[in-house]
């Protein structure tokens, strides 16, 4: 009987412990066919150091509450393992681990680089000869993993965005008359502008912000997006922009980098707001305000979206019965049976499918002036942020669990070619 | 019988409308004494413009739910009288509007701005001979007001902060291995510190974010604090800062003003957060994130306060029993009669003690090192963020009421010396 190690790892999300929970459950209720659940410390970092957490230790419940408690419970990392051909001892390494610890199952949590690292470890069964079974299991805010409709984490920032955006609609046409005329919100979203374009779900029909979304996919064009502005502050007397932090020119560069400059004269990261807020100033004369979102839209489990906390944990579920049936090298993925009511399944993609692919907004989801999205994406957005599914709050503030994270005796010696 | 004018004034908040509900419901239980149920549109401008809404068209069930929605239902204002002295213009034209639509009450919800306004419409009985009974309903985000414990829409702002700082300081310990180390949080609170100090209510045993709170009332030293965001670092392996958009170097030049320039060359207004992070980044090399909340803040019904909304109604409800009793010139004000179990009542300043008055953070609330709140401000915070009154969802998103704000029609000239 072979042991199981999970581990986290890119950008954490609202969910992600969410999928951990599936995992640890469901691999709890196979005691038959796994022995051990451990969990790397910070991604794969951990499992070449050796820093492997016994998730025996946790106690039911709260492996229970991760469901309801955002980031990385065992600790992520941004860190690609080098190509079998020229980083062999990274690859011995991992088999010296997984032999001295029994492992047989290694499920990995993560976007499109880490789906990389997962296609490179499911390689060591056949260039090793160490048999494990590698599944990948799909998260990212970003939603541009291929294959599956969705990646959890998405339908939460999405919610989150969709619901800052409102609020801050009100907030802009409340002050308007006196005051700020221009709201910014910048939001995650370097390649791809899912996130920004989930800000749409914020309109009705007596609510009209956003009334502008920046795209990275699009070109920015600053004559047609002042254009756009001077209508918006004309028929509503405000508006309204979420804009993606990648948002780029015509050449192709980053609007944030290329604009901005630090106190200390370096470009800036980040900054697309102050950017085209100060465009809007110099060109208009608007008053405006901008919020730049970072961190809180992607920890923001206080207002997580229920499908996709749902969605997070079947996919950990499935990853440990394909983990099970030795389905090597394979992602589960979540299958859009309907739109409305929205209905879903659980899918299977093959790991080198979906490594290091970035799924972009497709050209018929944006409108044709660029500056919003169209009904066809509307449709897909909208099931994705249904339902709540609140924490429990003690003193205000939300309960979030911290697991004791014990780890294990290391064996091997240490390991110092990260 | 008189008719009763409301009007909403200054930055909105998550409760405004609550005071709204409370002021609405309790005159329209009150035939005997109050006619008509006015509101300005757009604060004191649309009572100077004679634009006026008739509350009498919204139903009961909207009225209700202005418990549920933030910003300003009827517009908001940042506009001051002038003093009667020399703007005497302006009062004779509130008188002609007060006799013109029969208005004996005048309620006014606003900071410490609007308090002024407040309290300057409350001279005109004396002055101008025109009866009219003029209240304060106190409000702000920043939680300046004096005389009452706390004011309706910190509370809500309070526990957003805490819950927002909260969760980002999980996702930083999640990248902290082998990304980013440092994370900034910039919040509202230009002259006073309350907003920030309420980010340590995020902290527990198991969760040390905060490291860092600055607050306006503290004189920024940048050696003292790069020792502090090292220290926290070397301890924890990250470091969460949560900043006050206005705090100040030694002389008392905004940190924001003098080291931001935008791309235009101008001084760049918010941007305390990048700067923080430029330094922090120079000096010790950590890679860093930031967000900026703004209005998102201040606006985030969805995780309002149950304590800030019940104390906005309780206070447009008392304001209402005291227009009606003819106390001019005053404001309802909550009375803290205990900490824990925390209790509190309905008091009442003079508008004179309460306008233009800025309650910055007592000495004994900020600790000896001037980066976090002593256990006397914690227990005077704790309660504030207290209980949950989420909003109705639909379709993933919080259901916020629109009003259909009818105007009534105008009978007199048009006023152009605003």
């Amino acid at each position: 009987m072979k042991n199981l190690l999970y581990a986290q790892s890119g950008g954490v999300t609202a969910v992600i412990n969410a999928s951990a929970a599936g995992v640890i459950e469901t691999a709890r209720n196979h005691p038959q066919q796994i022995g051990k659940i451990y969990a790397g410390l910070n991604g794969i970092i951990g499992v070449l150091t050796e820093d492997i957490i016994d998730t025996t230790h946790e106690t039911g419940e709260d492996i229970a509450n991760l469901c309801y408690t955002p980031a990385g419970a065992f600790g992520s990392c941004r860190y690609k393992l080098g190509d079998i051909a020229n980083h062999r001892h990274q690859y011995e390494r991992l088999v010296a681990v997984f032999k001295a610890h029994n492992i047989g199952y290694f499920l990995y949590n993560g976007g499109g680089d880490s789906q990389d690292t997962a296609n490179k470890v499911a390689q060591i069964s056949l260039q090793l000869g160490y048999p494990v079974t590698c599944i990948g299991i799909p998260k990212t805010i970003d939603n541009d993993l291929a294959i599956t409709d969705c990646s959890p984490g998405f339908g939460s920032v999405a919610k989150y965005v969709a619901t800052s955006t409102l609020e801050a609609s009100l907030d802009v046409a409340s002050m308007a008359k006196s005051s700020t005329k221009v709201f910014i919100l910048e939001v995650m979203g370097r390649h791809a502008g899912w996130i920004a374009a989930a800000a749409a779900l914020a309109r009705s029909p007596s609510q009209p912000g956003p009334h502008i979304i920046l795209f990275p996919e699009i070109a920015f064009d600053p004559q047609a997006f002042l254009t756009k502005v001077q209508a918006s502050v004309d028929t509503d007397g405000y508006c309204v922009i979420v804009a993606s932090e990648g948002i780029a020119d015509i050449k192709g560069e980053f609007i944030a980098k290329s604009h901005n400059k630090d106190s200390f004269g370096h470009a800036q990261l980040g900054g697309v707001a102050p950017y085209i807020a100060s465009l809007i100033k110099e060109n208009l004369g608007f008053k405006y305000h901008f919020a730049i979102a970072d961190y809180l839209q992607r920890a923001a489990r206080h207002i997580a979206s229920k499908v996709d906390v749902e969605q997070a944990y079947a996919l950990g579920q499935a990853a440990v019965a394909m983990a099970v049936a030795g389905r090597n090298s394979k992602m589960p993925t979540i299958v859009r049976t309907q739109d409305m009511p929205y209905a879903w399944e659980i899918g299977e993609a093959d790991l080198t499918d979906v490594a290091n692919f970035e799924k972009k907004m497709p050209a018929d989801f944006i409108s044709n002036d660029g500056f919003d999205i169209t009904l066809k994406c509307h449709k897909y957005l909208a099931p994705l942020i249904e339902g709540e599914d609140f924490p429990k709050f003690v003193g205000g503030i939300p309960q979030y669990v911290k697991l004791k994270n014990k780890l294990i005796t290391k064996v091997l010696e240490e390991f110092t070619a990260l």
